[in-house]
C-alpha cells in the first residue's frame, strides 16, 4: 500500500534556468513534491546528474535517438500531477498544448506557447479542464493579488525592471555589446530571455500573455519601470484599491508557488526581504521611443491572429542574430517590425498556421540579414 | 412590498472626520447604502444638516437631554447592518461592545476600544457572531492582504507615515508647536489622531489593534516606516511572498471596503493612484529612541492586562494637556511612562477593570502635571 500523497512532477526542460531551479525547489521539499519525469535537450551530462539524484520514472533527452517517450508522452501520461514547462522557445508551444488537452495542470514558464497560440491554449485549457499555473514572476504575482478576490479586476500593472540600458541614450544603444546585454541587473535567467529583457521585448511578451491568462483586455494592461524588481506586479480594482506581490526577485518564489497552490510552503532556502536597511522602491513610465519591441509586441497582441507569432518568430530568430554577433542592439527591434509590416495575417488561425507564420518570420529574418 | 436591499448604516460619531468620509462614500453610493442611524456630541449644527440630507430613522446627540434613543440602543437595533464605530477616544468602547454583543457587523474606526478591552471585545464578537470590519487604512489593507489566503500570515508589516517629525534631532522635537503636530504630511485626520501620528503612539495603538484583530502575536508585528503613505501595510506568507494594499492616502478607500465587504464598488469620487509621473516608496526603521511613544504601546500590549488601557488614558489625557498648551511634545511619553510604572496591573480584566485603569491613569496624569 502506497500512502505518497507527494505531488507528482514532470519538468521538461530540467537543464535550463527554470528547470534547474524547479529541482532546487523539490530538492528543498521533498516531503511535498516527487520528479516522475525530467526531460532535456543537449545538455546530456547534466541530465545524467538529475536523474542520478532524483531517480524519475521517465526521462527524454532530445540528444537520444532511441527514446521510449517524447516530450509529449511525458506531459500527457496519468502518473503525472504537475507539468512544468520549462522549455524556452516555440519548443514550448506543442508539449504544452498536449498537456492542457489531457487536461493537467501546467506550470507555464514557457512564454511563446501563450504569445504564439494563447487563444487555442486557453480554449483547450477550458475545454479539458487544464488548469495553466503561470511560472513568470509578473504573472504568478498578478494571480496570487486576484485569488480570493470576488470581481475581475479593472487593471494589471506588469512591472518591468527596465532592463540594463533604462537610462542609456540613443547612441549608446546602438553600441551595446553582447557582454553588456547578457548582465541583468537584478535577474538569473536564461540568454534569450536576459535579451529580450534588455530589449523590453519581454515585457511585451508578457503583456500578451496577460491578456490570455486574465482574459484580460489590452486596454487594461499596463507596464510600469520598477528598477529594483521587488514588487513583481500589481492588480488594481473596480474601487481603486492596488494590490501588489513583493519578493526578492529570485524565480524559486513564483515557481514554488505555481507547484503549492492553493498553499504556501515554508522554505528556508528562500531568502526573505530585508527591511532593516533603507529600501527605495520606484516607478517611472516605460520609454517605448527607446525600447520599441515593447510597443510592437502590444501592438501585435492587439492585432491578433498570426502577428504574435510572427513577432515571436522574428524576436527569437532577431535575439540569435544578436547573440552571434551578427546583428547590432538596436537592429533587433527594426527587424522584427519589418517582418510585422510584410506579413499576410491570418486570423483565428490554426496550429499549423501559426507555425508556419513562425517559420515565416525566420526565414523572412535569414533573407534581411 | 420594499425591495430596498441596500445595506442599512448607522453612524456613531458622524460629525467627525470619520463619520462625515462616511456619509461622502454613502452620498456617492445611493444604490448601495441607506443611514439609518446618525449619533453626534456636539456639533449640533452639523448632525441637523447630516439628518436633513440623510434621513434616518434615529439621531442621537450628546447635548440633547430628550433622546429617545441612546448609542447602545442604535448599535444593537435589528435594523441596522453595520454599526460606523468613529467616535474616537474611550466614548467608542461601551457602544463597540454593545454591537458585537448584539452580533452585528462593525466597522470600527475607534482604537481605544481594541487597545483597552481588545481581548473582551474579540471574544464577544466571536460569541456572538458578530464581525469586525477594520477601518484603518492599516488594518484595512491587512484584512484585504489576507482574504482569499488559505493560511494564516507569517508577519504583518504595519506601515507608518513616521509623522511631520520623522527626521527632527532631539532638541526640535522639545519646541515642536501644536500647530506644527497637527499638520500631518499626508493625511486629513482629527487632533487627536494627528498628534498620535506625529509620536508614533498612533501606530503603537495599531499593534495593539493588529494583534487583536488578526490573532497575532506581537513578535510578529513589525512596523516599518514609509513616509508617501501608499502602501498601507504589508502581510508576509509562510514563503516569504509578501502581499501589500496600495491606493492614495485617502480613508474613503477603508471606510468604503468596510462597507462593501466582500464585494467592491467603483465609487467615480475616489481618487486613483498615478503612475504617470516617477514615484518613489521608501522605507525605513521607525526610530524607537525618538519616538518612544511606539515602544512604549508595543510594551504595554506584551505585558496586556490593565496596561493597555492605561496606555490609552494616558496618551488621551496627554494630548489634551499638549493641545492645550499645558505640557511640551516631547513630555507626551514621559508622562506615559510615570503613568506605566506607577500602574499596579490587573491581568484578565473585567469591562469595570479596565474602565477604572484608564480613569486611574488620566487622575495620575493632572497629577503629575
Amino acid at each position: 500500500m502506497e500512502d505518497d500523497r507527494r505531488k507528482r512532477i514532470a519538468i521538461l526542460g530540467s537543464t535550463g534556468s527554470i528547470g534547474q531551479q524547479t529541482l532546487e525547489v523539490v530538492r528543498a521539499l521533498p516531503d511535498q513534491f516527487r520528479i516522475v519525469g525530467l526531460a532535456a535537450g543537449k545538455n546530456i551530462g547534466l541530465l545524467a546528474k538529475q536523474i542520478e539524484e532524483f531517480r524519475p520514472r521517465f526521462a527524454y533527452s532530445q540528444s537520444d535517438d532511441r527514446q521510449r517517450w517524447s516530450l509529449e508522452d511525458m506531459a500527457c501520461h496519468p502518473d503525472v500531477d504537475i507539468v512544468v514547462i520549462a522549455i524556452s522557445g516555440k519548443a514550448g508551444l506543442l508539449p504544452t498544448l498536449a498537456a492542457v488537452r489531457a487536461g493537467k495542470n501546467v506550470a507555464l514558464a514557457n512564454k511563446e506557447s501563450l504569445v504564439m497560440a494563447g487563444e487555442l491554449i486557453t480554449r483547450e485549457a477550458i475545454l479539458n479542464g487544464a488548469q495553466i499555473l503561470p511560472v513568470d514572476s509578473e504573472h504568478s504575482a498578478i494571480w496570487q493579488c486576484i485569488n480570493g478576490e470576488p470581481q475581475t479586476p479593472s487593471q494589471i500593472i506588469l512591472t518591468a525592471s527596465g532592463g540594463p540600458f533604462r537610462l542609456y541614450l540613443p547612441p549608446q544603444l546602438r553600441e551595446i555589446t553582447v557582454k553588456q546585454a547578457l548582465n541583468h541587473p537584478t535577474w538569473q535567467m536564461g540568454n534569450k530571455v536576459t535579451i529580450d529583457s534588455a530589449t523590453l521585448m519581454n515585457k511585451g511578451l508578457e503583456v500578451i500573455e496577460a491578456h490570455w491568462l486574465f482574459d484580460m483586455p489590452f486596454d487594461r494592461i499596463k507596464v510600469l519601470v520598477h528598477p529594483q524588481s521587488i514588487i513583481h506586479s500589481m492588480v488594481e480594482f473596480n474601487d481603486g484599491s492596488i494590490k501588489a506581490l513583493l519578493s526578492p526577485p529570485d524565480m524559486r518564489f513564483p515557481i514554488q508557488y505555481a507547484l503549492s497552490h492553493p498553499e504556501r510552503l515554508a522554505n528556508p532556502q528562500l531568502p526573505r526581504l530585508d527591511w532593516s536597511h533603507n529600501q527605495n522602491l520606484a516607478f517611472e513610465q516605460p520609454n517605448m521611443d527607446l525600447f520599441p519591441c515593447l510597443k510592437l509586441a502590444i501592438e501585435a497582441g492587439i492585432k491578433g491572429g498570426t502577428y504574435p507569432a510572427v513577432l515571436s518568430g522574428a524576436d527569437e530568430m532577431a535575439v540569435e542574430l544578436f547573440l552571434s554577433h551578427r546583428i547590432k542592439f538596436t537592429d533587433i527591434p527594426i527587424l522584427i517590425e519589418q517582418a510585422l509590416c510584410t506579413h499576410q495575417v491570418i486570423n483565428s488561425p490554426t496550429l499549423e498556421e501559426i507555425i508556419e507564420a513562425d517559420n515565416w518570420a525566420r526565414r523572412e529574418l535569414s533573407f534581411l540579414t
